[in-house]
């Protein structure tokens, strides 16, 4: 089950990137489940990982390699199926591995690539299937391979995500192309989630960190499934140079504006990806807080709202069940909030306000708001300009089914 | 679906409080819904309410009135079916029509009676199907009515929750009877949870205040369902002083020990009630963690893996997923978690340390430690000497069917 249309998208490719998807056979024979990202001499790489203590193997390695490489690493190696996690000291050397045998065959030095893995936590990754499959991975790089990129790191994704731009500025043309896969453990401060972008533009590493710093912030941090964290969470975002541009070094420049709004187009697309294939989703909901006295206020309250429980199955009832929403607004811990001028809408229905349902609101008109696949609950607190969004799921009978069937 | 036996124990009459229960036909005809504590003049009531928000009408009446009758009510008045929450100003007109009746015709001052609510919010409350059913309520009062009222409370629950404990000190003996109703939007900082205490030892209110903070912080507020908080939370601690004690009021007096012991296990065992008859049960779950720096960071510790649906649903299926727990921890925050050193526990087999699973672990004893529905996650931290624990349930098809169909 998921939410909204099951198609990929046309994926524009990028000059200075092919990609590749094999199978390995890390866990389930024939599946492809490796993908090699090859880049273009001169590519520059941001990156943000997750903030779990228990971070993966591969996270440790990638940051390290990053560093060692001077953010300008040649591949990325991804295999889905096993998330070389829990797997202490042995999970390190194992990664190390795998890199070690991508570096070897393409004859490039090993820092310059990064691993990274998704799938089953705390099982030995198998390294000889991925070593073996690395030269097949090299001989079959294109600059067509999004989409089966894209299909390449799946695990209980029921379907590819992948998002791709073009845009002009003086002249010149452009392409921001992405791709991410996660379906569960999805909560802010990233989640089961690995997201490859890339653009042809020449950018300046430390800008285009900011960049993916801000714009990972207002995407990908802004979703949740079911507030958990993953240990292997990974956002890459690359720069070829291929379009040849003066090197973009600063946000006055006249392409820093259009490349930042299709970046954060592909970031946004892709965040509201994972959500509408949400583990068991059948809802895909906007929570839109405004009137907040901060932004963090408001992402507070619109967070209580997208983890409790109570109001994701009021969801996945179609229930219009405005006393669960209030009781989270209630318990967002909001100092001095004036519960009588908080103001509850479903869809542009006002549901709630004067701490009670509203008088012009009647039950046909609540079921009718929670009928269709796409929700918006908007909370108006009145108490001061700012907004903030998040974008979450119901809880359904097949998030458990899914979650007590699978392995993480 | 419930964990442990169904019995209700054997509730002491406490000396000072007469209870009945009758049915005012406020939801289910028929069903007893309506609970009437009387309480003997002289009697000290210590409370704490739920923090959220927008409490409800029954909550905000409670506090003004016991403050107006300092701390002595003489009359308790619970409905269930209806909580009279977001009901907005009409909704306290409601709760004071139906405590003005039962001053009325008990003949006291308006002030010393108390309202209470559960069940479905934003209703209006069917005040006079309540207000005719208080003179029976009234004829009724009797001091063997605890077990009447304590399934006269329920909502969702599948079975009354009661626990009495008896003790002597210095040759008087003493009573502590408690009852208590919740299944369901439970978290720290109350749940949808009324709760009612009572003993027959003087106590000074201040005092008795205090002793009631502390239990609930270590009793009450350590229990998880689903991370909601309710908007009619209460509990309350009565002391009617027919025990003919001196006055206590010092914890330096020979009864303030035991009478505390007393008083924490009647709270821990309905705190563990609730938790035991969590909507959709099948596992209790007692989340400890050692070797803290602090307390609050082994509440952290505890909280995120009992708030994690992805450990909650593993714990359903009987999974050892220590994965998933490794990765809630990971996540709750702890600043310079040393991974390697936490070692983590199901019922005394060490499933993981350094980082990854033990060595002397094997899938058959995790799924021995998971198949009994009563199990001990216990997590080592190895960085200080605080503990904490609390206690939880797992999340199951049933958790998703309560409350999908249910109109909280």
């Amino acid at each position: 089950m998921a939410v909204g249309p099951d198609d990929l998208p046309t994926l524009h490719p990028v000059p200075g990137v092919r990609l590749a998807a094999v199978a390995a056979g890390i866990k389930t024979p024939g599946r492809k489940d490796l993908v090699l990202f090859e880049l273009a001499q001169g590519t520059r790489c941001a990156a943000v990982f997750t903030r779990n203590a228990f971070c993966a193997a591969p996270v440790t390695l990638a940051r390290e390699n990053l560093q060692a490489s001077e953010n300008a690493p040649r591949y990325l190696l991804i295999n889905t199926g096993n998330a070389n996690a829990g797997t202490g000291e042995p999970g390190l050397v194992a990664a190390r591995a795998c890199v070690a045998s991508v570096a070897r065959h393409a004859g490039i030095d090993v820092s310059t690539v990064l691993p990274f893995s998704t799938g089953v936590i705390g099982e030995p990754l198998p390294v000889v299937p991925i070593q073996d499959a690395v030269p097949s991975a090299l001989a079959g790089l294109a600059e067509e391979g999004w989409a089966a990129a894209a299909n390449g790191i799946l695990t209980t994704d029921t379907r590819p995500k992948g998002h791709s731009v073009r845009f002009t500025c003086e002249g010149q043309s452009y392409v921001v192309t992405g791709i991410a896969k996660g379906a569960g453990m999805i909560r802010p401060n990233m989640a089961t989630m690995l997201s490859y972008i890339a653009t042809d533009a020449a950018v300046e590493q430390a800008l285009l960190q900011e960049m993916l710093g801000e714009l990972v912030d207002i995407s990908f941090n802004r979703i949740t499934v079911d507030g958990d964290t993953s240990t292997n969470d990974a956002c890459v975002l690359l720069a070829t140079g291929r379009a040849d541009n003066p090197m973009l070094a600063s946000r006055e420049a006249a392409l820093y504006q259009p490349l930042r709004n299709a970046v954060e187009e592909v970031c946004i697309a892709l965040a509201q990806g994972l959500v509408r294939d949400g583990e068991g989703a059948g809802k895909f909901v906007t929570v839109q807080v405004n009137g907040g006295r901060s932004e963090s206020e408001c992402l507070e309250v619109a967070f209580t709202i997208a983890h409790s429980p109570l109001v994701k199955t009021a969801l996945f009832a179609s229930d219009p069940n405005w006393g669960r929403l209030l009781a989270a607004i209630g318990r967002a811990g909001l100092a001095e909030l004036d519960v009588a001028r908080v103001q509850l809408y479903l869809n542009e229905i006002l549901i709630a306000e004067n701490g009670c349902r509203a008088a012009s609101y009647t039950e046909e008109q609540g079921a009718k708001a929670m009928a269709p696949d796409e929700i918006v609950v908007r909370v108006e607190l009145d108490r001061g300009t700012r907004t903030a969004a998040v974008w979450t799921t119901d809880l359904s009978y097949d998030y458990v089914r899914i979650n007590a069937e699978y392995r993480t």
